[in-house]
């Protein structure tokens, strides 16, 4: 990972606009930010830097892009697609990470105005502080950034109900590769002026230009709600009442799968009271107006039973429902403790489809005899297989590559996509055709060589190139 | 109007595609698709063509871009910003009303794939027939395609708890200018795979591509809904009272705003028994689960007395909001009738400022001397001032057109927008560059001529240029 140092006056020119204390150039600093939280190779850039203002950030684009120097924003590294790793080692990351400020947070016309660097559960608190609610909460939200959750279109558990980061974003202010101010959408509920440009931005992967500031839909909080946890003792029986769920058009505010691996792992690490001898187990949470969500959580509880439901707990205050919930969000860590190498994959499936990738997820396991833990956001189609593994046995690491092929094929073979909410990043950007077709792609590059034509932008991410 | 005459080997070529009962190149053909609703220059195309299959429609559209001819879809022509006219006598303008088959409904799944030339009410009431339900509402639904929708990102009535035609399209698949099919979104709820093209096509108002098919989310309809008609004695009464509804986090699933001169305007049309002597009213619904209806309903009921309405009405039976609802539907031709030309503007701005737009609209009518009738979605902050004058009066003509320029600088000015639904089209493309700013419309520019290097696909448009 050593790497052509960067020319000194270059290195100059960011000590001149950004100070010496935000320009990083140490190997021990760079090192840092080599890798993000996707199973990709490592690759170190020659310079790290920290923006602390608007204007700062144009300047330091405009002198990436001068220069020739692919740059890659990083906000909090949680990205599963390999999105924050540098693909050159001639590279600037830049942090966004000093741009942390919440510019505003407007009441009376829910919405609020943020810095692409907020750590989004901060946010999330400071919108609930006011009666307000931001319900995108990705799995990393206690340390991940508004702006990676944008350029990834980051989803969570509240997605079934709630949506995604694309549904609550109005508008979006950017610099492009010049290092120009770019505007799209508004501060009104709707917006028809322009090219729809912030929704192109949205989980472009930096390829395309660099947020600046970005304004968010807020929404009343729910009044009440309700969180159950449904035991099974066979996997399609739990898999099976999701779909049934759905089918009876029930919309759960979140709606989670997680097998006996899974359980196992979470119980282990985080001591929560899950039943480990449940051949999976379903976590659900209704939300709303008070009586529906009585008359809600009611039918979801009589149709577990009827699915064939082991037993049903029903969190009796909000100190249970956070302690389980924290469990779940505690899954990828308490999964990564098990072996050197995560694969933490996202295919999804149009909801009905979900007994059905249960299954898969289980045939390809024995098919290629690797270790696959499988828990998600079932209620959106939107599992996480979890392989567990060590790249370094290259001949395992072979088979896990060929299972997600598999995994892969069969999602789409569904109607499903490659990713639900990971992003495409390094990690998908070889199989992307296999869903879009090689029209798309070339669409695609067209619009990116027209707006980036020096490829710095975060070069190699979601179209590859 | 008259123009050059095409190629006889072209014409001859889509004749080969499309059989000769869908080729038109008589004047009396052509002339109907010269216009549309905005108040703007007619332009008759060279050729009118209407391809009944999709295979068919993509190679009309090689064949435009082979022979360089300007090409214009067109649903129904309801647009409101001049997006369905020809802006080239050489132009084809391709209807989309052939293609207008509904693919599938997968209550399942609650998704829905459409051709672009299914009408909306057409769907709308295909997707009810199966206990769910298609929010977005514009005023031309009777008449206007998914299709057009889709282009213009149109709104409706039910915005304000619903949203707009973007956020039910879950997947496109379009043209691009060689003919070829690209592929974008998904069956699933969520997708982070690739860029999201299908958000850029939104609103894109065909000038990047031509709509194939389109993958539209329903929901589970409302189980309850009541309807309630609030009656002012002051126009800043009714505005006051639609800030103080949304500041109280009441989201009624339409807050409708109608001012003294349209309410006499639409009862002289529809005689459906409206006070044409309150100065201004208000038509909320609010819908959901039953008992929230009843509490919503009486909360809204009280903010209305406490902030002075002289009278408030509940809709007693469907039969009697339906009535009410056709109304207010028929506004735009009711005002159209009052004057040869009618200028619908849809400039919006934060939901609080709507009692600072309604003043403003008032103060500009006065100062420029002419009659602006305004309605429209106050929930939303997307009132419609429409403006009663006779285009062949130049100098009052005139009068009109600086009107409209300040009626957007005052929306600019409250952190608002140039279109909340109509679109940009080529009404408001000249302006778009005081809400974005130069170095937007350039970059849009750059995707444009990266996407159809020749500019056939509904040049003019949006963007200008």
């Amino acid at each position: 990972m050593s790497h052509p140092p960067l020319s000194q006056t270059v290195v100059k020119e960011f000590q001149e606009i950004l100070g010496k204390d935000n320009v990083f150039t140490e190997e021990a600093d760079l090192a840092c930010y080599a890798y993000d939280a996707a199973v990709v190779e490592p690759v170190m850039p020659a310079l790290v830097v920290r923006p602390t203002e608007s204007e700062k950030l144009g300047r330091c684009i405009k002198l990436c892009n001068d220069n020739g120097l692919p740059l890659t924003v990083r906000g909090a590294g949680t990205n599963l697609s390999g999105g924050t790793v540098p693909t050159s080692t001639k590279g600037v990351v830049i942090l966004s990470n000093a741009m942390n400020r919440i510019l505003e947070i407007n009441e009376a016309d829910m919405y609020a105005v943020v810095q692409p660097g907020v750590v989004t559960a901060k946010f999330a608190a400071a919108v609930e502080a006011k009666g307000l609610f931001y319900p995108p909460d990705p799995g990393s939200q206690a340390v991940s950034t508004l702006g990676g959750n944008v350029a990834e279109n980051a989803g969570g558990l509240r997605g079934l109900k709630y949506g995604v980061t694309s549904d609550y974003v109005m508008g979006v202010n950017f610099f492009d590769v010049n290092g120009e101010i770019v505007k799209s959408g508004s501060k009104t509920v709707k917006c028809a002026t322009g090219y729809n440009l912030s929704s192109l931005m949205i989980g472009s992967e930096g390829t395309l230009g660099v947020f600046n500031e970005i304004t968010l839909k807020i929404i009343p909080a729910p009044a009440h709600r309700k969180a159950m946890m449904a035991v099974f003792d066979r996997m399609d029986k739990a898999s099976e009442t999701v779909a049934a769920i759905i089918a009876n058009r029930i919309i759960p505010c979140t709606l989670e799968f997680m097998d006996n691996f899974t359980i196992r792992a979470v119980e282990s690490f985080s001591k929560a009271g899950l039943p480990t001898d449940a051949a999976a187990m379903l976590l659900i949470e209704v939300d709303g107006y008070p009586a529906q969500v009585e008359e809600d959580a009611q039918k979801v509880e009589d149709i577990c039973k009827k699915m064939g439901a082991a037993s049903i707990r029903v969190a009796k205050d909000d100190a249970e429902r956070d302690k389980v919930w924290a469990a779940r969000r505690s899954a990828l860590s308490a999964l990564a403790k098990l072996k050197p190498t995560l694969v933490l994959e996202d295919a999804t499936v149009p909801r009905s489809k979900i007994p059905e990738m249960v299954q898969a997820m289980q045939d390809i396991a024995k098919k290629y005899n690797i270790t696959i833990g499988t828990f998600g956001h079932a209620g959106d189609g939107n599992l996480h297989p979890t392989i567990l593994t060590d790249k370094r046995n290259k001949e395992e690491w072979h088979r896990v590559e060929k299972a997600i092929e598999d995994i892969f094929d069969k999602a789409l073979s569904m109607g499903g996509t490659l990713s639900g909410e990971h992003g495409t990043g390094i990690a998908k950007s070889g199989f992307l055709h296999r869903e879009t077709g090689k029209a798309t792609i070339a669409w695609s590059r067209r619009i990116k060589s027209a707006l980036d034509p020096n490829n710095i932008l975060n070069p190699g991410k979601v179209i590859g190139g």
